[in-house]
């Protein structure tokens, strides 16, 4: 991204008056203890500091890398303490050990910084009550001094628009999703994963050992949070269960509120236990908080990915359990019905009046003019046509498995690899349209199937994107596509009394 | 593949004395009304001309395009009719509409050819009296002649090693897997899905309306194909219950057999029925059948996929519940732990044995020496040395997630894409090579999984193609490999009084 366009994106993002606030709009970043040669674009030591650079925050603000043994890293001057840096620092990211986290923290007071956030691990959730006294002095400190602590163990921030990173490859433009996690790992998965069908975010935030910061005062950001439409959280344990239901309780009020509960399992909350150091909860437990709240209850990561496509894209309007279904072969609509018919959603026959006009240019060999469609979707226009034709039938939604191969060859001509795959991507490009546009057309939200073998994973995540950035929710089985459907159907149905918020 | 290669791997397909055997070997094929200018992969029509061409059947025996508007196509001389062909020919590809089939099967009958594979649709799967009634017409007039049918309706046979498919991009080596299924496109989706996990396999066969050769006849074949270890099935409807119960039955005590059955739910079967005219059955009596006979009930396709990886690779050894988890990241863990205990599988704690031999290289801080052990695999020694002390362990099995990012970069070298994308390529190799090994040295069944996001496509592929090679399993995610394992368990535990077939 260019320093321009990094500026325009950062006015774009709105302001509110919360006390957190400021944490995501730093006016200067010291990464303390990044190794002189950093290397990744995970989370070990160096993966920060280039996951930032890639998102251009030293393009607009101060970087600074604090490590005693360079000068320079990655062409940024390097400072041998914190105190050492001139300019305005805002938020540290500490890549320290633990037994240096001491003489950070009276730095960081000294500079006078605003958020301190914690990569650093090997403090409470070791269950080593000196390391979780140790935990306990330095958010003290800290938080004594005015000064936030995101952590301790836990990958921190990830604002793009403001440049700020954890990963590499995170998307640089901001969007409506926020993804509050106590483990990094999962944020990272959950961005990598929506972000390649199309989602973007407005703050991601992985907060660990929640020593200060935690869920809910994440969740009591997001309300006032104008770029944050959809909020999603991946939980371990819950600290301060009162305050945290609550702050559920007012958000999901107001916004889709979607909630993953990791340890619900003996052997889950085992691991939470040693990953985070939290204390188990049961499924009855969580369930009845998501019950009483309004919040959804994701049940897999898969749950909250897809979820979370439905509640974003032109899907979320879906009312109703009728399915029309199109293209994709006989077999393939056999296993889909019966994938439909286990989420309790309908494929209700053709009106005769669709069939009549699916017949005008459909063969009968190998194809159906009932539902299961299996049109004639050999060219764009056809495709049009007969996507058409189908939404006008009464139906609550249309799945649909576009083909991106039909254009990249005319007859016999030869075209060479580069040919192939601009026109296979403009297919796609053509295909999102198409979709969206019969969406905005009809009215009734349209389901895109993501199967074509043909098309390259180039061509798959081009489609994914381009009809997600036009309101297109995009699935890779009908299976999950049905899951989600019924999932936000049961979800909204159970919100009685809460107002409507998709 | 050349014709040296070719030859070679033909040699090594063994041939039983079954009545079908010689289907499978044909010493010709005519491809009947494919199109002067075939284009495509898929099945509308040229698909089936590049494909086999693909495969290199016509460099070793004659591949025969019909169409009595051209006299070349791709290069090969083309005949204006079946019977003017000089050559022997053995198989017969359908590719013209339903009405001029009358006259084919006249020449068919006239050539003295051995099979007719009608991709040709269009018969009793339409519901019209007069089309099934012309699809017995046809069937008895070839059979009269001791002429076998394939189809209507389908999209006939792959077999890899002698040139014959139906689809592009199928692998030419073949395998042990036979697939028999009704629908063309499932089969193809089986066949693309799994091979790109590294299955290979030795029959393919799509049947569509079962005219005359139907599933029991290759269930029935399969008994005696020594190429063949694993068979799976996508059924629509049975044909001939008693036949095909009788057929499974015999094949289920000797080889590990998997079944699908497409239409269990109401609208499954409607789709079913209008698909290759087939009645509706319910899940009782299929599942009864199943338990019965010895066969193994895949509920969906990704269930098939998954035990056919389970059933082919070291996992099928797998004896107990007890699961060594290993790497992934804490909240990975977490929810990892709770999809092997919805699958009624167990993470018992690591024996202090374990712990101690693993602390000796393991810093404790973000890590965790129990299990699920989230180690340090940065290196392949590192990675090589934790998995085999948790492998000493008491575990029946290994899941972990091997990482290709580590070796493509030292310290600050640069390097360029090609040499990046070689140096994770070997990576891919070395990991895959590590893993057999552990299997092979501790009789611990290893699961791999593969989630190394910084790994392209092609990378994760080879992976699973190396791996898959020498007998490790990979599966995408922990809930899937957990599903295929207690899938197998139950199976295996429900086989009383039938020999162990894994």
């Amino acid at each position: 991204m260019t320093g321009g366009a990094l500026a325009r994106s950062m006015k774009a993002i709105p302001m509110s008056e919360h006390p957190l606030e400021p944490i995501f709009h730093p006016r200067g970043i010291a990464l303390v203890g990044v190794p002189s040669e950093p290397t990744g674009q995970g989370g070990g030591g160096g993966g920060f500091l280039n996951s930032i650079m890639e998102q251009g925050y030293h393009e607009r603000a101060g970087l600074y890398p604090v490590n005693p043994k360079a000068t320079e890293i990655a062409g940024l001057k390097c400072y041998a303490s914190l105190t050492d840096i001139e300019g305005p620092v805002d938020h540290v990211i500490s890549l320290v050990p633990a037994r240096v986290v001491p003489v950070l923290v009276e730095q960081a007071v000294a500079k006078g910084v605003r958020s301190v956030h914690f990569f650093t691990a090997g403090f409470s959730e070791t269950g080593d009550p000196e390391m979780a006294q140790m935990e306990r002095a330095m958010v003290k400190r800290l938080t004594d001094a005015g000064i936030r602590v995101i952590g301790p163990n836990c990958m921190g921030l990830y604002v793009p628009g403001v440049g700020l990173a954890f990963m590499g490859g995170f998307p640089t433009e901001p969007g409506n999703v926020m993804l509050i996690s106590q483990s990094g790992a999962n944020a990272g998965d959950v961005v990598h994963n929506l972000s390649r069908r199309g989602a973007r975010f407005s703050k991601v935030i992985s907060f660990g050992n929640g020593s200060d910061l935690r869920a809910h005062d994440f969740l009591d950001y997001a309300i006032t949070d104008d770029q944050t439409e959809v909020v999603t959280a991946y939980i371990e344990g819950v600290q301060d269960g009162r305050k945290f239901f609550e702050a559920v309780k007012r958000l999901a009020a107001v916004k889709p509120t979607v909630l993953l509960k990791g340890g619900l399992t003996g052997a889950g909350a085992r691991a939470a236990h040693s990953h985070t150091g939290s204390l188990a909860g049961s499924t009855q437990i969580f369930d009845a908080m998501c019950r009483q709240t309004g919040a959804f209850r994701a049940e897999t990561m898969e749950d909250l990915h897809d979820i979370t496509v439905a509640l974003t894209t032109g899907l979320r309007r879906v009312r109703g359990r009728d399915v029309a279904l199109v293209g994709g072969g006989g077999g393939f609509a056999v296993l889909s019905s019966d994938a439909l018919a286990r989420e309790g959603l309908d494929l209700p026959p053709a009106p005769q009046a669709v069939k009549d006009q699916l017949s005008e240019f459909i063969p009968v060999a190998g194809t159906s003019v009932n539902n299961p469609f299996d049109t004639n979707m050999s060219t764009p226009e056809l495709s049009l046509r007969a996507l058409r034709i189908v939404a006008s039938g009464p139906y609550d939604m249309v799945i649909a498995a576009p083909s991106f191969d039909r254009s990249w060859r005319t007859g016999d001509e030869v075209v060479d690899d580069e040919t192939k795959r601009a026109r296979q991507l403009e297919a796609a490009t053509q295909a999102a349209e198409q979709f969206a546009q019969l969406q905005q057309e009809t009215g009734v939200p349209f389901i895109a199937l993501m199967r074509d073998r043909g098309a390259s994973v180039e061509v798959a995540d081009r489609f994914a994107q381009e009809a997600y950035k036009r309101g297109v929710a995009v699935y890779p089985t009908v299976a999950r596509a049905a899951r989600a459907v019924s999932g936000l159907l049961a979800w909204r149905e159970r919100r009685v009394g809460l107002p409507e918020v998709v």
